[in-house]
């Protein structure tokens, strides 16, 4: 499938590393244009140097937000929680029925003690009503970077949680996911991202008190 | 240490056997006497039957929660949200100074799509809030019963996840979890419990999609 990543920094480069290993075709899209060539070359560099066996492609990045949507079957929105809602806004219309992946943390980073979401609202939540004909799910919110890149996690498939209304948007990115070598977890309806984000938070805080250098990952072991 | 369990259920067996492989002296108490005793007789012919190494010593049931939380250590509530609420109240005086675990989860059992709590707070600080004096901790409402009883997920030590503001309570419940073989994972203040009982949530609502049977555990893998 053709996956369009909105944004170039470092989830934009795990997400697009996992899609790429799955075969996937990628286009990488920025407001800064100079950051999304940066990320296409860097992700290049690394196929050359052949890491984990790639087969998708990876597209130049694109002008504008518009023309990377356009006929896009995927689009990631990898970028802060403001802009991502305002992009869903800005292009409802060229959002129509496609499967949007959230991946924000709506967290106050300047305190990093609370969400800036109301209570019992999630962005996700907040992204679907700004963009109310788009097929939302939340995915890669708890995944950091870093876990993406590398692939896997303690030997094991990284787990990416889901959630979601519309059960065949979910499925693409269940498969981008298993595509991707690790294990979609569907936490069910949209409003799953509540939790989902409340304990990326949590997550979030954890990583200087217990030097985990943002290279840990939740996993849900049976 | 003495650790006091008030509720005689299945979370209070998985945190008995390992207060009891600690080597902690466990007092259980419940409502139902009854079932108090049917606890501890389950717990005494397991450690006669010779599983783990348990050297703790298990005290016979007392007749009231008064007198189980006199002189204890730690007082552990491993009953439903409301009735500890309530306890929390009731006790307050008794409580006065005493580490508290709360294990409560506020989900609406119902539909198994909410909490109970209002958005915003959480089942800990309410505790907190009925009993100001208690040192209130949060402690393992993401760990089920089963786990606990294991002792271990996945060839791991389980993870149990700490919140509170109280610095000595929570390294009191650290070196319960540690005596155990646990791993305690400090979230840092008693607020991060929102976070705690979100996930838990969710970890609930995946048991019987995903077929985990309760016994499933999240782990926080470097």
């Amino acid at each position: 499938m053709i996956v369009t990543i909105v944004g170039a920094g470092r989830l934009a480069e795990g997400i697009a590393a996992r899609a790429l290993a799955g075969g996937h075709r990628v286009r990488i899209v920025d407001d800064e244009p100079g950051k999304a060539d940066a990320l296409v070359a860097a992700l290049a560099a690394r196929r050359q140097r052949g890491g984990a066996p790639e087969s998708g492609s990876l597209s130049r990045s694109v002008a504008t937000v518009g023309e990377a949507i356009a006929g896009a079957d995927m689009v990631v929105l990898a970028v802060p929680y403001p802009q991502g809602r305002l992009l869903a806004r800005e292009q409802g219309a060229a959002l129509s029925g496609v499967t949007v992946v959230d991946t924000c943390n709506p967290v106050d980073f300047s305190t990093f003690d609370s969400l800036l979401t109301s209570p019992g609202m999630s962005a996700a939540e907040e992204i679907a009503a700004a963009s109310p004909d788009a097929r939302v799910v939340k995915a890669f919110n708890t995944t950091f970077a870093s876990v993406l890149v590398a692939g896997w996690v303690g030997g094991m498939p990284v787990d990416v949680f889901l959630a979601g209304d519309d059960p065949e948007a979910k499925a693409l990115v269940a498969a981008l996911v298993t595509d991707g070598g690790m294990r979609p977890v569907d936490t069910g309806p949209l409003r799953r991202a509540r939790e989902l984000e409340a304990f990326q938070l949590l997550h979030m805080t954890l990583q200087g008190p217990l030097g985990l250098d943002w290279a840990s990952a939740l996993k849900l072991l049976p």
